[in-house]
C-alpha cells in the first residue's frame, strides 16, 4: 500500500498557519506518513523574510525569493499557498501550479471565493486537485463534511457563524456591557482583532467562507453575488433587547435554496436562544447545514489560528497523497449549476427594529401611520427608558413580511421630524 | 472526469434503512452520479420477506434469497450491508465479498467492532474498500471527520453521546420527572425503544460505536475489551442532583490516550451544563474530538432514522466511486498500534456517589468513617428530605480520586447496616 516515493511539498507564505504546517509536518512525520500512504517531505519554501527567526529548522528546504517560483521545481507535487490575496502573486502561483499539473492547497478564502471556478477548471484539464479546507472554519472539516460525508443530500440550507473576530466581540459586548467601539479598540490592542478591521467586522471575511460553502452545497461556481452587512450598528441596546425577546445577535454566513432561487448573504441575526448558533461563543465557529435525508447537523470548532488552520492544511494533504481527487467543488466545472439568484429585497422573515425618537406626543401615531401605509404588520412594540444621546428608543418586530418592505419603512421613518438617528433592522432567523 | 460505466451496487437487508438507500440513489439519481463521477445503479437486492410492501419500486433489481449469493454477482463493484449483527450472514457476506474484491458498505456497528481488523486485512489484500461512516452516529460525518478531516492532528481523546434512545430517556426523565422505567415503558409504546432494549440501554450499542470511533483515532484495531455500563441505574434523585451540582447525566463513549493506556469505556457520566455535550437533548447523538492541533471540535446531528442512516451510506458510496479508498481504519492494518489499554479501576477522576441510609444518629459517623479508611477525600456532602421508600438519600462528591479507590468504598457501605440499598456511582467528566 505504502509508496516509496515521498510525496513532495513546496510552502509559499510562513505566516503562523505555514509555521503551523512545518511543525505537524516535522513533528509527527511518521503519524502522517503512515496515514498518507507514503512520507511527506517539504522540499521548497518562500516566503519574504529569510532572516526572520520563525522557531522552526528550515535550513534543509531550498529557499525561493520569488513564490512563483516554487511552481518550477520539477519534483514538487504539490503548492500550499498561504500568503493570502484575491489576486496578486496567490493567482498567479495557483495558475502556474495548477497549469503544470501541480496540486495546489490553499487557506485563501478570498482566492478561492472569487476566482474558484477557473482555478477549478484548470485543475481539471490538468489532472491536478484543487483543496482549501482550510479558507473555511479553520480546522473544523466543514468543506469535506458538504462535499463528501452530506454527498447523499440535497443541501437545502446553511447557516454559518464563520468569523471569530465578530463572534468574539458580540460575545464581549453582551458579557461586559460594552460598545462596538470599546469591544474592538480593546480587540485590537490584544492583536485578537487587525489593525484595519474592516475585513471582518464589515462581513467581508464571512462572505467568501459564505460563498465557497454555498459553491459546495449547491453545485454551484462560488460567487460574491450577495448583500453582505457587518456588525459596525450593533448597539448595546439592541443586545439587551435581543435577550428580552428571546434571541442572541450573531453575524451568519446564509445560504439556501428557496423557490425565488439562491439566497446568499451575510447579515447580523436574531437568533433564537435555544438554537445551536446561539450557544456559539468567543471566537469559536460553527456551521449548521441542513440536508434533505440527514436533517440537520452542526460542526462547532476553533476557526483561526496557527494549529487549526494548518491541521486543515495537512489534511488535504493526506488527502491528495491517498488519491482523493474528486473536483474541487464536488462535481466537475462543467455540470456546476446556474442557479438563479434570489433578488435582493426578496427574502421574506421578521424583523427587528430600533428606532430613536423624540419622547414626545404624537411619535407613536406618526410611527404607526407608516407602518400601516407600507402594510408592515407588528408582532411586538416595545419602549422603555431613556437612550443615551437623548430621546427613547422603540424596539419594534414584524410578522412575516419581505425585506424590502420593511427597508422601505425605515427610509419613511429616517424623513420624520421625530426620528432621531437612522434606523437600525437585523433580521430574526427562525431556523 | 465522468466514468461511462455505472457503478453496480447490491443491497443486503431492505429494513428501513435499505429502503432509504433505494430511495436516495432513485430520487437524486442524477445528482448522486454527478458527485460519483458516474451512474450509480442498483442491481440486486436481497431481504428476508419478497412480497413485503417497502413503498418503493423493486421490480428492476434481481433478487437474491440468500444475501450471500449477492457476492457471486460478477459485475457488482460495492455490496451494501443492511443486516446487521456481529456474526452469521452479515459476517459471510462481508467475508465473501470482500474475498472477491468487491467494495463493502455497512451500518453495522457490532461487525466492525468485533471483525473489523480481520475484514480491513481481507480488504488490503483484494484491493477492495472497507466502509462503515452509518455504523456511528447515524448521517454525523464522524468517521471521515476523524480518519481524513482531522488527519493532521495527533488526537488525544473523544466523547461522544452514541445512543439516541438513551438520550431520549434521560432527557425525559429530566424533563418530565419520571422514572427511568415509566419512561423506557413508554418508550417502547411509541417505537422508540425496542422490545428488547439491552443493546441500547445497557451501553452495548454504544461500546461498538466507541470502539470503532477509538480505532480511527488512535490508529488501532476496534477491542471491545471495556467497561461498560449503561443507564438502568439512574434514578430522578440522580437527575435532581446533577442539576444542583451544575451537571447533567449523559450515557457517554469515551475513549482517550492518558499515561496509563488507552482509557475506552462506556458509562453514564455527570457533564458541566456548560459543556457542548450536556446541551445534546432527545435522541440526538454528538461526538467532542481533542486534537493536538485543532483543539476541541465538535459534531451533531441525528444518530439514527432512515434517512440519516442511508444519507451516510450513500456517502461512502459516492466515495469509493470517487476513488477515495485509503485502509479501513486509516493505516494500513500492520502498521495499527497496539497500545496498552489503561488497567480497569485506573481511572482517576472525581465521582458522584448516591447512598440511601436510615435517617439515624450515628449513620454519618461510619460512613465517614469508611470514607477515611479508604483515604477517598469529599469535595461535597448534600443530605436532604425523605428517600421514596424510606430512609434518606446522602449524596457525596470526591476530590480526584482513582476509581478503584471509590469501587472499593462503596462496596464497604454497601456492608454497612444503615446502608438501605446498592449504592450508586457516577463519573464526573472535567471536560
Amino acid at each position: 500500500m505504502a509508496k516509496d516515493r515521498a510525496l513532495k511539498i513546496a510552502i509559499a507564505g510562513l505566516g503562523t498557519v505555514g509555521v503551523g504546517v512545518v511543525k505537524i509536518l516535522t513533528q509527527h512525520a511518521e503519524l502522517m506518513g503512515a496515514r498518507a500512504g507514503q512520507a511527506i517531505e517539504i522540499i521548497a519554501i518562500s516566503a519574504r523574510d529569510r532572516s526572520r527567526n520563525r522557531g522552526v529548522d528550515l535550513t534543509s528546504y531550498s529557499w525561493s525569493d520569488n513564490l512563483v517560483d516554487l511552481a518550477a521545481i520539477e519534483d514538487v507535487d504539490i503548492i500550499v499557498e498561504l500568503v493570502g490575496g484575491s489576486d496578486g502573486p496567490a493567482l498567479t502561483l495557483a495558475r502556474t501550479a495548477l497549469a503544470a499539473g501541480k496540486s495546489f492547497v490553499t487557506a485563501n478564502k478570498a482566492l478561492i471565493a472569487v476566482h474558484g471556478r477557473e482555478l477549478a477548471a484548470l485543475a481539471e484539464k490538468t489532472g491536478a486537485t484543487l483543496r482549501f479546507e482550510a479558507a473555511v472554519a479553520g480546522g473544523i472539516p466543514i468543506l469535506k463534511s458538504l462535499a463528501e460525508g452530506l454527498a447523499g443530500n440535497h443541501i437545502s440550507g446553511l447557516y454559518g457563524i464563520l468569523n471569530g473576530t465578530c463572534n468574539y466581540i458580540l460575545t464581549r459586548m453582551e458579557r461586559e456591557g460594552l460598545s462596538f467601539g470599546e469591544v474592538l479598540a480593546d480587540a485590537q490592542r490584544l492583536g485578537y482583532a487587525e489593525a484595519d478591521p474592516s475585513f471582518d467586522i464589515d462581513g467581508i471575511d464571512t462572505a467568501h467562507k459564505t460563498a465557497i460553502l454555498a459553491a459546495l452545497a449547491f453545485g454551484t461556481a462560488p460567487s460574491m453575488d450577495m448583500t453582505i452587512e457587518g456588525i459596525r450598528n450593533i448597539a448595546p441596546v439592541d443586545i439587551d433587547y435581543a435577550k428580552e425577546l428571546g434571541y442572541r445577535i450573531k453575524l451568519l454566513g446564509v445560504a439556501r435554496q428557496t423557490e425565488e432561487g439562491v439566497e446568499t448573504s451575510v447579515h447580523p441575526a436574531m437568533v433564537p436562544l435555544a438554537a445551536p448558533l446561539a450557544k456559539v461563543m468567543d471566537a469559536l465557529n460553527a456551521v449548521v447545514v441542513q440536508g434533505d435525508h440527514v436533517g440537520e447537523t452542526v460542526y462547532t470548532g476553533a476557526g483561526a489560528g496557527e494549529g487549526p488552520t494548518a491541521s486543515a492544511v495537512v489534511a488535504d494533504i493526506i488527502d491528495i497523497a491517498r488519491g482523493n481527487s474528486y473536483p474541487a467543488f464536488g462535481v466537475p466545472t462543467d455540470a456546476l449549476k446556474d442557479l438563479p439568484a434570489m433578488p435582493p429585497g426578496q427574502h421574506k422573515g421578521t424583523f427587528y427594529v430600533r428606532l430613536r425618537v423624540e419622547d414626545a406626543s404624537g411619535v407613536m401615531a406618526d410611527i404607526t401611520a407608516v407602518l400601516a401605509r407600507e402594510n408592515v404588520s407588528i408582532e411586538s412594540m416595545l419602549q422603555r427608558g431613556m437612550a443615551p444621546g437623548g430621546g427613547v428608543y422603540i424596539i419594534l418586530t414584524t410578522h412575516l413580511t419581505a425585506e424590502a418592505a420593511v427597508s422601505s419603512t425605515l427610509k419613511h421613518f429616517t424623513k420624520l421630524e421625530c426620528v432621531l438617528e437612522t434606523p437600525t433592522m437585523i433580521r430574526i432567523e427562525a431556523f
